[in-house]
């Protein structure tokens, strides 16, 4: 039995997986027990959709930029922001659902992501590991086809779950509480910690790799936003429904 | 010593708190646990503001519409997506980056979601209980004010922490697994399940009102999106810098 720090102490990505299936009680268990999650109003505006289909996989795996693991994961979940059961819900009582303003759609990426973490959480209690796959945002009209998503609903992202084989990858250390958790008023010096966590992660590459990578996190940042990101996100978003007004 | 699965299903929204306090000790040892959360790309998009001052919480219990619980709960967080920080980081490496996507904005939203799921899971393992706030988005522009948030930093939700009094609110029990729950593609007919659901919701306000209430699910939609919600949130994102192309 593990404790809840301990489990989240333990997270790692895991994109290599021991061929061990996952029974659907499993499934079942993590999906349902992570529905508990906080939801905004009561509004539950999330849908997983669990691929099994290996040719969806395969399309899927290469739409998120050839993620092999996304293809042979043993589970494969695609995590949707959802307004379109409420709609329909709305209309069965003979009204109008006036999704009109960004607060919708924020509310459907929020409540998705707390249920979400807890699908990654309980699985992980329960042996297992996993990955996100934003990747699946890479071309999210594609992925839509292919899981026949109607009007509001969005792909947010994947997750690929699994018993890891049994090289863990390692931990990298996040950024300095100091610089997550202000008080009262938002600090806006941080140079001083960045600075410190780059030398960290400079080391934790150098020790890695034998001294063949340099790197820090603000240099990561730096080449990670050198350019636009994902340009056709907001068409398709606009497309699905979701207001951004 | 708790399960992770047993602290999800007993999660509840807790709104009524001891006055025993909570350590900065507990609550470092929370958020940086919490902080092993999965975050895309190693950005880490995100902040919290621990609001310790008084009369700040006054301020804030207010713009949530009147929430007393934001003032007088022992711990009070408000969480952030946060760009700024790594728009510093590479300033400092003279470098410009480039936020001009709405992929930008998602990444720093969805990033702090996971990372505030971990810490409402920490804290209700170690005995306290919380609530989202998402009211702090009713006024966006004045708690950014209150909290001297700098461009490129938005407050998403709060959050409430502390020990529960011993009255716990009941549990309402989630949408059935299987409209949540699809396989290889969008399920879009659920209106058995969703009429069963209304029925159980139905069941469960008659029971705990002495029959008083009659109400359900898809009414409780109904009236909650009758009309635009939180129409100043799209200008203060674009006013914070948050891309929306």
């Amino acid at each position: 039995m593990t404790t809840v720090l301990d489990t989240m102490r333990n997270h790692r990505s895991i994109r290599s997986f021991q061929e061990k299936p996952i029974s659907k009680e499993q499934i079942e268990r993590i999906v349902s027990t992570a529905q508990m999650a906080s939801t905004s109003n009561f509004v539950q505006a999330y849908s997983i959709i669990q691929v099994t289909d290996q040719e969806k996989r395969k399309q899927l795996a290469h739409f998120s930029g050839d993620q092999i693991y996304v293809e042979q994961a043993p589970v494969f979940f695609v995590f949707c922001a959802d307004l379109y059961r409420i709609q329909q819900a709305i209309h069965h009582n003979g009204k109008e659902a006036e999704f009109s303003t960004i607060e919708n759609f924020l509310v459907s990426i929020i409540d998705t992501a707390l249920f979400a973490q807890n699908v990654m959480l309980a699985a992980e209690s329960m042996g297992l590991g996993g990955v996100y796959i934003g990747g699946i945002r890479n071309q999210p009209q594609q992925v839509s086809e292919v899981l026949q998503l109607p009007q509001l609903v969005m792909p947010l992202f994947g997750m690929c779950l699994g018993y890891p084989t049994e090289h863990l990858p390692e931990q990298k250390q996040r950024l300095p509480l100091s610089v997550i958790l202000h008080e009262n008023e938002y600090q806006r010096d941080q140079q001083n910690e960045i600075e410190q966590y780059d030398r960290a992660i400079t080391e934790y590459y150098r020790d890695r790799t034998n001294g063949r990578r340099a790197d820090t996190w603000s240099g990561m940042m730096a080449r990670l936003f050198l350019g636009p990101q994902r340009k056709s996100l907001r068409d398709f978003i606009e497309k699905q429904g979701f207001p951004l007004d």
